[in-house]
């Protein structure tokens, strides 16, 4: 079963956004045992799109074309579909009313080009899935099918997983499973890994199954990806279990979550499981830490609030630090120890810094402080990180919850 | 003069690089006025390499092609543009002897492998610029020709602007230049944008020139570019600052910032500009909107720090809030002038809401009250937000700081 990606849009081609999408795709054919051999980025000209879209069926089995369904002038797949068909659009009553619908219940007024949304070619199926106004469409070409799919990442996502592999996978007549699964790790470096994993995947190539794969994701870590493919899924999850094991033994404690567990939702539960709260002072992140803390959900079981002490006298007037230089570890203990108890938490995190891009305190950029406070003990830090104002502020976020979440475990802090 | 771009690398397709080398290189020919209608992702396999390399050759006038120019076993472009060429590979002496160098001066000894680089088809020129041990190449293919670069980065950089752009411009016999510009819109749909647009638009498709784009960028609002072609840059300039002008009319307010301008570049510069300070208080949104403004370099002109109030409880002891339901735009009010004084702020923000998954004090999921307080005026209001948890935080923070842009400029906040 041969699939490729046809992404649509000019602005892919002026290099005005980076297509991701494809990429995302094409990892996800890849896991699911399809072969993908291209992948083709055209622009909103309906005469290219049906070119480009005629050599892929012409060497392929399945072309999965993304974007250009939006209600807009320049959104042409939905006719550009019709026309490599042989037939016609016509308008689809559930889908209009679907769009009306969501317009009415937010108490806006649906402007009528939204309707053109509605325009599904003769024989084609929409998708279950309908993140959005834009319908993805399954159209079938003699014995081959295009799947359309919205360029707006969340939505195509969602149709990915929910219809296209799966019907890929039936179409090809899979029998055996691919099972893939990611550990996360925090703390080293992509060689320090590669080496640490060395003997590890040399012994794996004699089999080639499971096998394993470095992915660097830089904020969100580095991450190993073990697959395994087997007759059945309890097989194949049951070669991931042995094989995550025997990372985890090499690995140590660089490991702090598997799959989609970030390290918030990591430290959310570890404090949940203890039924500790937290509260955090921020300066250089600026907000950083308490966001990452709240986008997980349950956050307010365990999540107090904090302060943004951007300004020194917010540290002063609010935390309680003393007057003088910011960017020390004893500030950042002050600042921890200080949010801990203004907004009565078990725990106070801090950290102070200088992101750029002038250097402060006569301290270069990138140089912060991290702190960790509990009533009975504390933890301070001072980290250099490379990178410009946004890598530094990011980095030092996750560095502060990777130091509380190697602290929890002791039970010392409270 | 078409020219398209070719992307060479099986981790490409799988997912495992995102081709950023083609958006890069797309935007270089944009901005030297060289049309470019289609990008190819192939993998490492010779006879598909060859079949894109012909398709691309069919349909435009130059190739470029980016990666497989290594010294390994998968680098496979130049036997590919050999026989696309119909010619034979020779070595070149040149070559070989700078690789030779190159491993010498670094004390390395050159693995034999390495000397495949060396390797040239028949007829092919080498590029001047060789930052790394692979050759570019200028390939000609009858009256047509396929330019070979390498897939790092910056060697691929540094031909495409010294050797391909400049070969392909005189080529090209003219001097053509295409200049865009973004207009960038927060509080409106996508459709309803098309709409307003409808007429323009109608009127510029006589011309062809300036043409119109919309680009929807999630949190980031909808995007509206402008592309001009001109002989010169100053024409091609004058034309985007007439169309901005003629779209700035339409639009009105809900026109924000140009290009790389986001909505926090243009708060920090709005208040910086009115000699403003700003404190946020965060319940709903918890660190997201402080995170942003301090995301924007200058940002500690203008901003205090801010206390994420998660818990009511810190609502009620930090920033004086009334005990009673939160999520109202009273509270939102009372958060806002609560952070005002006690950061000594002149003006404080306010988010308050429900971001899920649950229900709270019986207002649904996405309900989210936002408050803008100087000490001579205040201004609430009530969204809902339909998405997930992630989407609501994210579309409440962009939408306070629109808020607080649009109150500005009347200058009655304070």
């Amino acid at each position: 079963m041969k699939v490729e990606v046809v992404a649509i849009g000019t602005e892919l081609l002026l290099g005005q956004i980076v297509d991701t999408n494809s990429s995302w795709i094409g990892e996800q054919l890849a896991l699911a045992g399809l072969d993908s051999h291209y992948q083709t980025k055209v622009g909103d000209n309906p005469a290219r799109i049906e070119a480009v879209l005629n050599i892929a069926l012409a060497r392929s089995d399945a072309v999965i074309c993304c974007g250009g369904l939006g209600p807009t002038q320049d959104d042409l797949t939905r006719n550009v579909l019709a026309s490599v068909m042989g037939v016609a659009l016509e308008r689809d009553d559930a889908i209009e009313a679907r769009i009306r619908s969501m317009f009415a219940s937010r108490g806006r007024t649906m402007p009528e080009n939204n309707l053109s949304q509605a325009m599904v070619p003769v024989g084609a199926r929409v998708m279950d899935q309908q993140p959005g106004t834009a319908p993805g469409l399954v159209c079938p070409v003699g014995e081959k099918v295009i799947y359309a799919v919205p360029g707006v990442p969340y939505e195509m996502k969602e149709m990915i997983d929910g219809t296209v592999i799966p019907d890929l996978t039936a179409r090809a007549g899979h029998t055996a499973v691919i099972r893939s699964r990611i550990l996360r790790t925090w703390g080293t470096s992509e060689s320090a890994l590669a080496e640490m994993l060395a003997e590890r995947i040399d012994q794996l190539d004699t089999s080639g199954n499971p096998t394993l794969a470095f992915l660097a994701s830089g904020v969100e870590g580095l991450k190993v990806r073990i697959t395994a493919k087997a007759p059945v899924e309890t097989e194949a999850v049951g070669m991931l279990d042995r094989e995550e094991a025997v990372l985890r033994e090499i690995l140590g404690d660089i490991v702090f979550g598997v799959d989609d567990q970030n390290m918030e939702a990591v430290i959310v539960a570890m404090l949940a499981e203890r039924s500790l709260t937290v509260a955090v002072a921020e300066s250089v992140t600026g907000g950083y830490v308490s966001g990452r803390l709240c986008a997980v959900p349950g956050a307010s079981q365990v999540f107090q609030g904090g302060v943004v002490a951007y300004q020194p006298e917010v540290k002063f007037d609010l935390l309680g630090v003393e007057e003088g230089p910011v960017v020390t570890e004893g500030a950042a203990l002050a600042m921890a120890h200080g949010v801990r108890r203004a907004l009565k938490a078990d725990i106070g995190l801090a950290t102070t810094g200088v992101a750029g891009p002038d250097e402060a305190e006569g301290k270069p950029v990138g140089t912060v402080c991290l702190a960790v406070a509990g009533s009975m003990a504390e933890r301070a830090v001072t980290i250099r990180l490379p990178g410009d104002r946004e890598r530094i502020r990011q980095f030092s976020t996750i560095t502060l919850l990777d130091l509380l979440r190697k602290e929890l475990p002791a039970g010392e802090l409270v």
